[in-house]
């Protein structure tokens, strides 16, 4: 499983959301977390082409059974940062990949940007996104693990969310 | 399964696209279709509360651990009349149901409507929508089997789509 | 100008809102307000083609100059109800309206739907949207006032809201 | 009149249509059209904080009456590119612009991205965006001029678009 963060700072708490999840999804599927990819790393990097170390991270990515996509919430949508790093991948390159679209916002009232921008563009890519997104307004970072329980319970087998495997398989 | 269409004019070739959608995720699923729900059939009905007919295909829908909601393309989004069956819902009414959001539309032009307005009211109401939409343009109309026939290629297991099992899983 | 509201409820909040908000457009460009369609007094006929008294609604509507469309957030976009009416139009059926999206929401994590949902099919329809849409969260009800003045000073001359009028004009 | 285009390429089609919009613009408004901002010219620069010479372009742009935003569709949406820029803003960074989104893209069915990804974030940025968005498919190439004059004919006065003044002082 991938994690990718598009926040400008480094190390931020939209990462530290984004491995939440992440640990959460493990959890549920017994995939195994891979480093993160901290976008403003490479930052410097982003509008080069070719770029071998950049060509490395979007494959491993795609590579990936499980990835959390994370962003902050820039203009009622994700940041430039992170649709920059997507942009380097070819039509459906994300195909295989089952995506979980993470963003943190300073307010409640861009709750919907997650399902309304960032789920629509792993989609078009390819990605299957089976669960809803989770948005965390910084207003209540801290009930955030409450807040991801209650997605998980909400969207993470067993309590059903297979996908298109029945709901009787999901239970076994 | 449950197959609900929500085009004005009855046994329309929307209901047809729908029905052909939930045949293929039949196959790939084991399920059972069940049959299809024309929802202008009940338009008289719609805005009534409460109302008992509507209430028992509300649960029937509600129960199916798979239900392809179809709409034609009207003012760039799905109709007002599958809109007002979905507002019937309470919130997370579609909790445990696996949806794939089907439309067709005049012209290719209106091909994202699928994902961006009618797929979040699915996800809002709690379904899991890990397919990507099928839209179909009247003018393809004549390539309908062909394009469902690459839509399930893309989407429906054994290819790899099975939500949050694993793909390892998906494969046996 | 005309008001369209699309709450299932007779005489709602949203219905109080979308005047309050009409009233204030009304005495920033000088139009005159005429009555309010309330659309649940017109719920049984929304399905039915053709129908005189609906095609005389649509009509006053779309020889408005400005129109206020309002709709409670039913499933994180506008309610079926709002949609029918709306569906009713030919393409481009509003073209040479002003509009003005405004919803209400049980929580402000909807506030996007205005933007997002309502928005986007008025602009389908031809109609032209300058300002921002209003969304008024039941939580900030008590707040309804102040938020209107807010929305106004943000979006309404003199300010320089003049659309494609140029800046200078709007001052003069 | 601010033209910003996000395209990573040079002098690229996208830049040229957007520069045909805007002469179109002016023509309908008397406004003076400024040198275009080609972005992938400041692609190394978009990610640093602050920055002399993108804060010197930020703030062009914002004291425009009028800019056309444009960017081809990637992953059905605008550029990481154009979001970097427009995310250096503050909030309301564009209040008191008029704002025209215009996209390219590789098929006619992205066209709905300019008016669901592109538009939403230049109206959370405070502009006020009275026309639809303009989107010119690959494919339609050859009939640029035809479908600039048309989206002209629909949207810029005196046909009637300016916004909140009312449609007589319009068509004076």
């Amino acid at each position: 499983m991938s994690v990718v963060v598009g926040n400008p700072k480094p190390r931020s708490r939209t990462l530290a959301l984004a491995e939440a999840v992440a640990a959460r999804v493990a959890d549920a599927t017994g995939a195994t977390v891979e480093p993160t990819v901290d976008l403003c790393d490479h930052a410097d990097d982003l509008f080069k082409w070719p770029h071998e170390g950049l060509a490395a991270l979007n494959d491993a990515v795609a590579a990936s059974d499980f990835a959390v996509f994370a962003s902050p919430t820039y203009k009622a949508a994700y940041t430039g940062l992170l649709k920059a790093f997507l942009d380097r991948y070819p039509s459906n390159g994300l195909a295989g990949v089952t995506a979980v679209p993470v963003m943190t916002g300073g307010s409640e009232a861009h709750t919907m940007a997650v399902d309304t921008a960032l789920r629509p563009v792993l989609v078009e890519l390819g990605a299957s996104v089976p669960t809803r997104g989770l948005f965390l307004p910084m207003t209540l970072m801290d009930e955030r693990d409450a807040l991801i329980d209650r997605w998980a319970q909400d969207n993470l087998p067993p309590r059903s969310r297979l996908g298109l495997g029945s709901r009787s398989e999901a239970q076994r």
